[in-house]
């Protein structure tokens, strides 16, 4: 079958090719890694809190020119909540979070606490290293700040399976006690970054009861996990008043809302810690139980900030140039929708036909299917935005494909998805797949 | 911080990312759909299996110039057994298989039966319409064979929530029936491609007792589901003798070694199907029990021809550079390793590491511990074909970071896995995620 004009054809595309390869190897030379096109304009402005103090600090434990170490303090008499990967390969920083929590056994910290971060080594599949680099470098925190060392929490985020050098964190620790100073939580957020093109904050301020409170979070996390150095990590400060029970339910809550409703590969972290120290340093009595009536306006507050900072993580997914919100409703339970909500968000045949602003609404029809849950094929409606695509088990009379390819071109997207089979509903976050997740993830490491 | 000097990078690339689309257009209009580097040298030679007539045709349902529909005629006595999507949203013709099937209520097919296949349209997600074009369609096709429209099964590839045109299948029909001829399984397994870069089949002789049993069979798919367009069809024929219950629990059973063991993007089609028909022609007595002396050897002969096909279809997933089998031993069962291996195979982390040539095991490690399944994170061991990688929980003491290098170079990779907590074993296949991927499901299409 070959002929002259095969071989003509192949030789040119040959030549493209290694054009192309050459461009490609040019753009990723120069462009590094350029800020997500859904990053926020700036960092917001993050208050204060009263009974938080932090300090970063350059270690070169991988990176070099760049802070790579933080140090929050805590002030005694606070409360401490937190959540973690579920991950059955969970590092060592966060098996031992998970043991000095327990510890707490749902008191405050008396003597006080501190939050330790380092980017670069997530100390994760270490074995017994792991849990000595943990406890190394914990004392050392401890000894810095004359705390008890389990009431120190470590966190680490980066390279899976390398031996993390504790003792360069251990070194760094008297300078990080003495510089400690209230706010800095712009600093912080860059100090835990690894893959994240853009530094997350989020704050509130709310009144419960007479007294204004103060919430300031940070977080890091370019995807479930991104490349070989990348997580979830999330640390929120409030000075409210908070009986520890109470503070870990609304965190609870408020995350199954928030972190664990956004998705941007499907793949979830070794690593990925959330932890929340209420001071108690704001002029009120404690919240001391659930149904204290200044409550819902502490989780309203909570949960605003854990949903901004969640979405700043999936505007930060990798190679994400679409920010998108999948509304389920009509499910048989709330967790079913939610399932169904995540088997479109981590469908890869969804996620290229959103990164090609295609309307491609049958593969939405092929997602619902394959989710395991209950759906009536005949009572299944499906719409972009406001615009029907979908209803009783077939496309809608009034679907206009150019409105909703004009609609595909937006940044943000809505995607709803009724199953007509019961009152359940949820929202997911998800963000689009394209070439550049590639390149990050295959082409340019070694 | 706006300066000159990124004044200057930004203008050149701009200009670099102009001219990478220009020639990505050019190579996407020049070069067509190539066909998969992991594709075989050439369709096998297919023995005609007695009992079985094939034909194909053109009719012009979304392609042109090339066949689109195949009826295959079975002979009067053959057995038939299926296996089909679990889809809440499968094909109007899935279920129609689903229920011709169980309306033979484990006898044989007494008058014959026929398989009708149509490419371009998956008659999915098309409400009452198609259902419609089902019964018409089959209709057409019992009385162009003189069969009962209960004998007929019909399978559809393509886009999903179009409406079929029935009558053009029809139209052909009196042309499918006189073309009938024995063999053909070539033009077959490439009438019913769609997004396949090459046609795919498989055959096996073997002996039960004194005879020579044919089995041949065809099979496209090229992802669980791809683009628009796309599904997994298995056809196999055989002239063995075979009670429908047992050839129903053969086929079932090896099905889950072969075409439920593999994955190219975590995609589960609408309109899977796969039938076998045993027209008994072959001078044998039935194999009537599961303990005929004579069934080991007939499943070992299907067992090969499903394997073999099943990997086709992997080595044509959208994009695949690398033909990847996953082994996972050491489980707390068998449906658990298959869990774990599922998870390593659908990761997209894990795939474009071995689509970049990159022994990146951290993120198998990763993808372990969200399968969530039992694991002894001290315990679990992991090589590339035999090198080993990790054991004991960390880095092999053994691991050479150049040989696993070039091993990751090759076409086909094997990962195993050990859990360290049980006995049970499972192999997955799956294969690498590029962006060419990306570019078949984003870029080039409407």
């Amino acid at each position: 079958m070959a002929s002259d004009t095969d071989a003509t054809r192949d030789a040119r595309l040959a030549t493209l090719r290694a054009e192309r390869d050459r461009i490609d190897a040019e753009i990723a030379a120069l462009a590094g890694a350029p800020v997500s096109p859904l990053a926020p304009a700036a960092f917001p402005s993050l208050a204060p809190v009263a009974g938080v103090t932090c300090a970063t600090m350059a270690t070169g434990i991988k990176y070099t020119g760049r802070d790579d170490v933080l140090l929050a303090r805590i002030a005694p008499g606070a409360t401490l909540a937190g959540a973690f990967t579920r991950s059955a390969t969970r590092s060592a920083p966060v098996l031992a979070c998970e043991r000095a929590l327990a510890a707490m056994a749902g008191g405050p910290a008396a003597e006080g606490a501190a939050i330790l971060v380092n980017a670069g080594n997530a100390n994760a599949f270490t074995g017994r290293h792991g849990e000595e680099a943990v406890a190394r470098a914990t004392e050392a925190a401890a000894a810095a700040l004359g705390l008890p060392v389990g009431a120190v929490f470590m966190a680490s985020t980066g390279v899976i399976g390398e031996p993390l050098d504790h003792a360069r964190i251990a070194e760094a620790l008297a300078g990080l006690a003495s510089a400690q100073a209230p706010g800095g939580f712009d600093a912080a957020a860059r100090a835990i970054m690894t893959t994240d093109t853009f530094a997350k904050g989020a704050g509130a301020e709310t009144r419960l009861g007479d007294t204004t409170v103060t919430l300031s979070g940070i977080a890091k996390g370019s995807g479930m996990i991104a490349p070989d150095m990348a997580t979830m990590l999330v640390f929120l400060f409030t000075d409210a008043a908070i009986a520890q029970p109470v503070l870990q339910a609304s965190l609870s809550r408020l995350n199954g809302e928030s972190f664990n409703a956004i998705t941007v590969d499907s793949d979830t972290s070794t690593s990925d810690t959330l932890l929340i120290a209420a001071t108690g340093q704001a002029s009120m009595a404690p919240i001391a139980s659930a149904d204290d009536p200044r409550l819902p306006a502490f989780e309203a507050a909570l949960g605003s900030v854990m949903q901004d900072l969640a979405l700043q993580v999936v505007r930060d997914g990798e190679g994400a140039t679409k920010l998108v919100e999948i509304a389920v409703t009509g499910a048989e339970s709330d967790a079913a929708a939610r399932r169904v909500g995540l088997a479109i968000a981590n469908s890869p045949l969804v996620k290229t036909a959103i990164a090609g602003e295609d309307p491609n609404w049958g593969r939405i029809v092929m997602a619902i299917g394959k989710a395991g849950e209950k759906a009536d094929r005949d009572r299944i409606a499906i719409r972009f935005g406001s615009l029907p695509v979908a209803e009783h088990g077939w496309r809608d009379a009034r679907y206009d494909e150019a409105a909703c390819a004009a609609y595909m071109k937006r940044q943000e997207i809505e995607i709803g998805v009724d199953l007509g089979v019961g009152r359940g509903a949820a929202r997911v976050w998800t963000c689009d797949l394209t070439k550049r997740y590639i390149e990050i993830n295959a082409d340019y490491r070694s």
